[in-house]
């Protein structure tokens, strides 16, 4: 009986073996081996930045404290006799494969072009006590194969080990660069902590990018030295604001975790806030009825020279400090009523002799252009896309929102892609109707669940000749009904299923069919997702994270026990 | 034109004259009046109990460290000047009105039976600096009065305030006693310190009672000295334990705050944790398949006279020891094909000669029957009174919380009725489903929100001569997807929904319908409960609670801007 308990100890153990993102390729062992008392992170390296050399520094003090037991009913008491005589990692190794380019700082590399980062590593961690190795082509590789390797350990009093070695995995690398997060910094303020945690978080789940939606109309909390009245004015207070240093701080921490910052100013619709300090340049500011899509109204006034030379000023100033290559510039919900009603807007058209659509497309033309003689790639809502009479030039990137099945359209267009798609990955949905007397559902019910957001296809409708206009894909969180009271709680563990999406792709390394692993009748297949995921959430748990619980503790001990197919 | 913004602010000032809940009777001024600075909380009694004197201490903590600003979009600042001349309360002085019966700690009064609960107070704060004054006839009144009073009072830099001077509350008392909420501890544990803080946010909305669902199949955290193996065994782990000191600290707690603490062992189902230390208690452990309602499945073997006699032990030894005058035993959901697959409950059928129907009868009768014999009042939950053919005696009260509509049938049964509705009050709704590979939505869909609460209807269906069975009601956290990670998200600001519901009735102190108030066409009373609503959030948040926003800070500072009414 003893032993048939400990078979199916076993058997848990070995599911896991909790990577998220699960690598590309992965082979694993059942051998027990922990690290050496004095186990040490090497760097073969000439000279390595100061950044790798931090993150380093971090994965050592995770391995130390991360204090995460096995997640089984014995909690890993099991493995006690078995730990006293296993072998003992005493070291792993970072160096670069050969012909490997000169390392540059993970900063740089996280901010390049998205095709010329190389994120791809191979990390080797044998069972016998010889040391593990992991090699890369990059700094930005070296860091992810570094958080694959922090996902290894478990705690059992003290002592840290793998129940799974030898772990060899020859060669992971993304399926798409892009891989993010987006949040709303205006319909509700997040101090700059609540904003490196979140990036902290992303990091440790190989995320590439966060999209900063930081003004909108509810509020302008950027601080700009240039147009310092914006934010002054415009935020919901002094305290509310990100200064300057603010935005180099949160951007120097992404970057050196692996992160480009894809900041937004939306323009020219949601700009509201700007009429507070700058009321000439927005049209229906605080306007009711037919001119609001939700409060307040207002939106900058786009026939106007003197408004875009305004906003043409403002993107330059904040695009030219961020090291992205990449600034989003909106064109979500432009709202023509507004335009119809704004007598100066009228005039301007006249005298222009635009129609209101040309008038965007020379909008659109004049910011883009402008953020295009600064090295910057514009980034665009889908509408820019497929609802105005635009001709985008073909370097601009637009993110699929308000359904998934517009991806298509647009990759007909030839136009590359971002998935933001309101129907898998808004994890705002779900909370209620939220105007006074709303009694109804959320616009984009019902809430969006980790699982749901597993089973998304980036290649869903798209031909195989399309296929390389998939930059990748993110989750989004607007706040109208989040703040920093449950940040953590809105993003995780949900915002890491996308992170697997679009890491490992539409396979697992053993072979089974991500979405239909998930989705089908694969028993062993959703047990093993599912357990890999409670396993991330205990791991952002104990990393100082606060997620929610997908399940009872009991099934998180026991997910064979909790999928819909008993 | 500052005349017109000063006109406006007022106007805005005045609807965040923010009780929540809002007395039955109230009248308020438009005069600026402050607190002196050496304002102070006099007790006009003989002998105040302690937990008066320790609830004096801590309102006067409160109203020195809300520091909450008005909502408003200057944050107040128009009443700099005013308040330069306003006049200076000195004092509050708490009386007992003439012919009170002898002062009784507040612990003793709240968790007395419901009927003999005085929670009555009336207030008067005066506009001219005279001192203000709160009668009751018991601590109990005098805590609630003591809650409200303060609610009042603003911050502008170091000066607190109130814009709604003079007060009066001629006779504030709760339309029913029963106004609650559930936790479930037992599919994720939460430390003492959660309850703790909960409690403490359900006292600042003058909550009477803390249904504590402390155990459920997943886990037994509940220690006991008589059965100290339930919670050895059946706990996730010791630190995931309520020990018997725990819980009287909590229940002291709870009690000192105006709250009584009704405790269930639900049962004869959602038992299988018992079988972690008496499986021979349990039918089906760890069944699967139609046996299982969510994993993992077992219940208490109902015609088993050993298993009853340990079940009237354990209840015993739990409920003794419990101030509270009721004791809630569950009986949803009993699992009938777990049941009909248990030979030995077959066996025991058999032999005694019932069936199944007459077994549960004879179970609860007995189990009830010995809660009696020491003073307790049985609560149960709705399939008690609808789904078994069970007589129960007349001063069981039963939950309703398949769904609302249910109240009328258990009415006409003539059993006293708390409100628990899942299609109004089950706060963990809209979370997704969450077995593992279940891709569709939460069974109770959609999210329960604060405003789909409030517009619940105690009486509906409901005939005048049945009103005196509604005991009240209360909001409820199933926690297979929370924890304390996202525990104030989940409760606040929505819990405080059903508190107003169940203390202020029908209808507002100006004659709104509430309900109608909400749901119909009355911008201003749309407006005012959200900017009410809006306030309490905002004076959680300064009290250590993390509630979610519920609109944008633009709306919060703008609330007559962000109705459905526009």
């Amino acid at each position: 009986m003893f032993m048939h308990i400990s078979f199916l100890v076993l058997l848990c153990s070995h599911f896991a073996a909790a990577l998220w993102p699960i690598p590309r390729t992965l082979q694993t062992g059942n051998t027990l081996l922990k690290l050496a008392s004095d186990f040490d992170l090497k760097l073969n390296l000439d000279g390595p930045p100061q950044d790798l050399v931090d993150a380093v520094a971090r994965a050592k003090s995770q391995l130390q404290n991360d204090k995460l037991q096995l997640l089984v009913p014995d909690r890993g008491e099991s493995n006690r006799n078995g730990l006293t005589t296993a072998k003992s990692l005493a070291s792993l190794t970072l160096s670069l494969k050969t012909d490997a380019p000169a390392l540059r700082p993970i900063a740089t590399e996280a901010t390049d072009d998205l095709h010329a980062r190389d994120e791809s590593y191979s990390l080797f961690v044998p069972s016998d006590g010889s040391q593990a190795a992991l090699f890369a082509n990059s700094s930005l590789g070296l860091l992810r194969g570094l958080t694959t390797f922090g996902q290894l350990w478990y705690d059992l009093d003290g002592t840290t080990y793998t129940t799974v070695a030898p772990v060899t995995i020859s060669h992971d690398l993304p399926a798409y660069p892009y891989r993010g997060v987006m949040l709303d910094t205006s319909r509700n303020f997040f101090p700059v902590s609540d904003i490196k945690r979140a990036l902290d978080a992303m990091s440790w789940v190989k995320m590439s990018t966060f999209h900063w939606h930081i003004t909108d109309s509810q509020s302008w909390p950027l601080g700009i030295a240039e147009f310092p009245e914006l934010a002054q004015k415009g935020a919901y207070s002094s305290e509310e604001t990100f200064t300057p240093d603010d935005i180099q701080s949160i951007v120097t921490f992404a970057a050196q975790r692996g992160i480009d910052v894809v900041m937004e100013i939306d323009n020219p619709g949601h700009t509201a806030s700007v009429g507070s300090s700058h009321p000439e340049h927005v049209a229906c500011f605080e306007g009711t009825g037919r001119t609001v899509g939700e409060p307040p109204a207002g939106q900058l006034r786009l026939a106007s020279d003197a408004t875009l030379n305004f906003t043409l000023g403002v993107l330059t100033a904040v695009a030219s400090k961020l090291p992205s290559k990449f600034f989003h510039t909106g064109g979500d919900e432009v709202n023509v009523p507004c335009y119809d009603q704004d007598q100066q807007t009228q005039q301007e058209l006249h005298s222009s002799g635009r129609t209101l659509e040309q008038a965007i497309g020379h909008w659109v033309d004049a910011t883009h252009d402008k953020l295009r003689s600064i090295g910057k790639t514009p980034v665009v809502w889908e509408e820019m896309v497929l609802e105005h009479n635009i001709t985008l030039k073909n370097d601009t990137v637009a993110l699929v929102w308000i359904s998934s099945q517009h991806a298509a359209s647009i990759a007909a267009k030839n136009v590359r892609i971002v998935h933001a798609p309101a129907d898998y990955f808004y994890l705002d949905c779900g909370g209620g109707g939220w105007l006074g007397g709303d009694l109804g559902n959320s616009w984009c019910d019902p809430f969006k669940s980790w699982q749901k957001a597993y089973t998304f296809d980036p290649l869903a409708n798209i031909s195989a000749q399309q296929h390389s206009l998939i930059l990748g894909g993110q989750q989004l969180l607007w706040t109208e009904q989040s703040g920093p009271e449950n940040l953590d709680p809105m993003l995780w563990p949900r915002a890491a299923s996308s992170a697997e999406v679009f890491w490992t792709g539409p396979t697992l390394p053993d072979g089974t069919d991500r979405v239909a692993g998930i989705a089908g009748n694969n028993h062993t297949a959703k047990t093993n997702v599912l357990a890999r995921m409670h396993d991330l959430r205990a791991r952002l748990e104990k990393r100082g994270i606060r997620p929610i619980n997908i399940q009872p503790k009991w099934c998180q001990l026991r997910p064979d026990k909790c999928t819909n197919q008993l």
